[in-house]
């Protein structure tokens, strides 16, 4: 199977014991959780059966030691993951409110976390099949300028480049870094937004025509992620396929999107057909809610099987689809 | 009474809730804490009725507000704490082993609160009677340059200072930080020790032979800080005295030493005599253990005395001592 490649932070998270807990007066916080977006995602195509290969740094700390047990535990391959003993391990605290709303105290731009590159290119590219970059990895001007480059390297020797925007509110602000973004969608084989993103980022109205821009462009798969209403699924000359949202308790949704992605490279690499693994991510993000921690709900292949054919009570899914060919997975 | 001016991190700590807690698996924590030594100091030097300024830096975020709110609460001067909106607020993780030994994990040095100076000392310095530095303050090396700079504007004014070694094993492997600290030291005319730090900065062999070394050169007083054993206090031509240590149940050590500190000064520079203030810096660091949190434990000259003349059940402490005179303070 094709190689991915990722790259971006890895930090862990503490998560606020209480909905609307207080960030002024002490209180109750759960961590240290694996996380950093990319990490996610990695971590659960390789649960996925993808070879997947992260490009990272972290602090020689507990918090680091924390992130790359979790991911060598997961098969992620951490060649390209730096111990950097002149800094800390990123670190994010996040609070939920009432509304579902996240807020955020982050420690990472100036973090050993906040210190990736790629050294050597060549190398690490040289049997990859796709890269894949996210939005939130342009936390800095030395972060944005990394994933740049990456991706430069991964076209000059004809990697396909997979992007998720992944867009955080403060980012907006940097125009010089939503443009390198834009760059990058606009050059990206597998395009895999959250609704609205893309609006956000190419100006056109709806995440359709949007993805209809793209597929005219480098694009041959975008997807439209959704939260609890699910996801579509645009290829080239073919109607818009739906997913609908998976009916779950939610205790947690930080990392759905990326647990989303990663089952879906994983299966888009393997061979699998992008309406099929469209399905398989869906699933899989819906379930990654139940459970605190961003990489917590993240699950196998063999286990995403399990709930498409006989789902747990509770998961208010009922079989509705046959999972993908043995013979493709 | 003459003002007190303090200088370095202000940051807030995240406490494991359980002993021997696992760094590498998601567990509980309780914050965040208002923390940071000089910030504690600062802190109960102001609850003892000092009029106390603190020159630090925090990040433009909820973590920065928290410590803010703490310390203007106590009647902190913070005309000289800088909101940093390019970092944020450090942050310490502390966890505490079965063996009484604590480990951190420190977001400092990168972070905002790592980045405070004194701006103007000439205004700064006006009306201070005396500058307090602590060796946790030594956390980098523009760190080290700003409390030499502070204590070098200091004596150019002919302000006293006093010191407090508050040494973090990690800093002994840098060489030229602790020559800065010996020359602080060597300097002070206040010296505030835990037992075991003369030694490691002076090479003589006892607390008491230091001290003595000392009080031949600048300083008029030196305390030493033996935790659950009490303290001493070495003055020119006097005997050492004593102060037993306070039996009390420990939940929280952390900040008993700074505790000890800005009670220590606040009656030195209020007039007190030594001695009086040895035995109210003695209890009031006893006392401060018995909550959780660094500062949480600082109370006011009130409850000091309070507790001195009817110990709360518990306190261990039976009313051993008269309190000062109010006249002094």
């Amino acid at each position: 199977m094709p190689k991915l490649l990722c790259i971006g932070e890895i930090l862990v998270e503490m998560v606020a014991a209480d909905v609307d807990q207080s960030w002024l007066e002490p209180a109750t916080w759960h961590g240290p959780f694996p996380s950093g977006a990319p990490a996610i995602l990695a971590d659960q195509a390789a649960l996925c059966g993808a070879t997947v290969d992260l490009v990272g740094s972290v602090g020689a700390d507990p918090f680091g030691e924390a992130c790359l047990a979790r991911l060598r535990r997961s098969g992620v391959g951490l060649e390209h993951v730096r111990v950097d003993d002149t800094g800390t391990t990123g670190v994010a605290f996040v609070r939920y409110s009432a509304s579902g709303a996240r807020s955020f105290v982050f420690h990472l731009p100036e973090t050993a976390s906040g210190r990736f590159r790629l050294d050597d290119p060549a190398t690490a590219l040289a049997d990859v099949g796709l890269v894949h970059v996210m939005g939130s990895t342009a936390f800095s001007a030395d972060a944005v300028a990394a994933i740049g480059r990456f991706v430069d390297d991964a076209s000059a020797r004809g990697v396909p480049v997979s992007f998720d925007p992944n867009l955080r509110p403060e980012m907006l602000r940097r125009p010089e870094h939503v443009a390198e973004l834009r760059r990058i969608l606009l050059g990206a084989r597998v395009v895999l937004a959250s609704e609205g993103e893309l609006p956000a980022l190419l100006g056109d109205a709806s995440d359709a025509a949007c993805a209809a821009r793209l597929l005219g462009g480098a694009a041959q798969v975008v997807v439209v992620k959704r939260g609890a209403a699910g996801a579509s699924l645009f290829e080239p000359g073919r109607p818009e396929a739906r997913e609908p949202g998976v009916a779950v308790h939610e205790v947690d949704p930080t990392g759905a999107g990326d647990c989303f992605g990663g089952t879906f490279l994983a299966l888009y690499l393997s061979g699998t057909d992008p309406t099929t693994a469209l399905r398989y991510a869906n699933l899989a993000a819906g379930l990654s809610v139940t459970q605190r921690g961003p990489m917590s709900g993240n699950r196998s292949l063999a286990d995403l099987e399990a709930a498409l054919r006989s789902p747990a009570p509770g998961s208010g899914r009922p079989s509705q689809s046959a999972g993908p060919s043995s013979g493709a997975l």
